[in-house]
């Protein structure tokens, strides 16, 4: 099969075999699948990944026969987990330490005409959700799980970044009913893409201090922003994963009891639920879409500064 | 007055002014006063601090005349607040934004014969705990803010730091009745301090990963053992404050989805409460005692690798 290759170097490759899906597997034929800044960082040495990378997907389940899921359209989970040690056992793959993770550790992923994922970890798109909403889910469900994981966040929230998942936080945050501030690098587009319900400034802009900041700029800069703007025993959302170890002053953490939060991957049943809904500003967030075979140029764009969704359609299989 | 005076260099005078205490404020003789691993740090420039250093003291209040405290023996909260601002408002001064520390920021700490709080950070000390007990309130205080902040601290809890704040920390979360595991540079030693109740193994003998870790070994090097035994969404309590900036793999954070949360100074009622069933280790801790003339050797003593408490008594005022 064809599908996009990492190596040190990105490719796109014709001779790729077809993955056999593992008792328990779904094969999916991916329709479509959307480049995160977590693959942009694979390519800088993240997590020392080499395979296919890509895990944000919407695709069709071609296998095995008799799967309970053939030919439902689906979006699926990334984390597969050994299904044996305890945080498999408690229903929590997602820090499964043996996990693979689609297209990020130890697993091929979506950049692909197929890819392969536990049926458990699938989940059916409703039919109202097209194909370039639905490929959402996943960075959705990312947002999603702040509120997953503190049901108590305090308002008003900052959010500090105005890329994709920057954007996608404080829609569902917004949508959750909670006052929201975007410090945002590109205002206007921000602002057309949110809507009236949401502030939004430019971060060097911010006067007030926060309860609660959410840290999605995806770059180490992203920190000091994000703590010259949180308040005394405020909590501090950290979303973004990069390469690299930035010099971090701990001792402010402890002067100013603060909470820091890592967030990371999230439930998928709210977010396809919101999609459902069709009240999140996804397709506003699609900048360009290329076939499969044009995948080199789809990161070349991915990487240019402020670029929003990048989308790759693996269309007819070979 | 005789005191310490630290201004990049250390000593001791007997030319300093006896403070005058504000409107609001008490004049506290000292009677004891304990080196702390901060007084510590500010010798190497944490916050940048000038003046008299020493923050955990008890004495009794000399003036003003007709104050409620006039004779009463005390310890003191260090935190001074504003009294106007939002913090302040709701009764957390310790997070007041102009807030003064005793000793450690904008206000002449305790290794002197007298200093100046305001009355309502002051706390009469009961009778039946003696001064070598009583000069403890605020480090144990410090210790049940891990309490105050997250009643629902997950057990075991594995404390990294057989320092004086780690040994305390130990006792207090065993007092509350959880399992308590201390990682250990001296395991001997703080055994035969904290007693059977806890178990206690060398840091790099630690195998299993913990819910709850509590960093208190005032190093940079005590977030990489913390963090290495900390299970998937579990809490990492930071301690410990040094001057620095460590490198931190923050996407660690985001991966694992642990929350770290800063913990400080803390509330003087249950502390003292405890030292008063005198079922805390404190005085075992007391390594040695110089008098306030002989404070730059006391000083010389804290910093020996592995010293716990140095205590300073300054003895009768000249």
């Amino acid at each position: 099969m064809r599908g996009v290759w990492f190596d040190r170097a990105l490719s796109v490759r014709a001779d790729l075999p077809r993955p056999v899906p593992a008792p328990g597997e779904a094969l999916v034929r991916v329709s479509l699948a959307g480049i995160c800044r977590t693959d942009l960082e694979i390519l800088r040495g993240y997590m020392g990944f080499r395979g296919i990378p890509g895990h944000e997907f919407v695709g069709r389940v071609e296998g095995p026969a008799g799967s309970p899921l053939a030919g439902r359209r689906v979006v699926g989970e990334i984390n597969a987990g050994c299904g044996a040690c305890a945080e498999c056992d408690r229903g929590d793959p997602r820090h499964c330490g043996s996990r693979t993770v689609l297209g990020i550790a130890g697993r091929n992923g979506a950049f692909a005409d197929y890819l392969t994922l536990p049926e458990r970890n699938l989940h059916v798109v409703p039919g109202a959700v097209p194909d370039i909403e639905a490929v959402f889910a996943e960075p959705v469900a990312a947002a999603f799980e702040i509120i997953e994981q503190r049901p108590d966040l305090p308002e008003p929230v900052l959010v500090i970044g105005d890329g994709k998942l920057g954007l996608l936080i404080a829609a569902v945050l917004a949508r959750s009913g909670r006052r929201v501030v975007l410090g945002a690098k590109r205002p206007d587009r921000a602002g057309s893409i949110l809507g009236p319900g949401i502030r939004v400034t430019p971060s060097g802009e911010i006067r007030e201090a926060f309860p609660a900041v959410v840290e999605a700029t995806g770059r180490p800069e992203g920190w000091e922003i994000a703590t010259a703007h949180l308040s005394p025993r405020g909590i501090l959302v950290l979303k973004s994963t990069y390469h690299g170890k930035p010099a971090i002053d701990l001792a402010a953490i402890v002067i100013a009891e603060w909470t820091v939060l890592g967030s990371r991957c999230g439930p998928f049943a709210p977010a396809i639920e919101a999609l459902a809904a069709r009240d999140l500003p996804v397709a506003k967030l699609i900048e360009a879409e290329y076939p499969l075979d044009r995948s080199v140029e789809a990161f070349e764009h991915a990487v240019r500064p402020g670029a929003l969704k990048v989308l790759i359609r693996p269309g007819d299989a070979r």
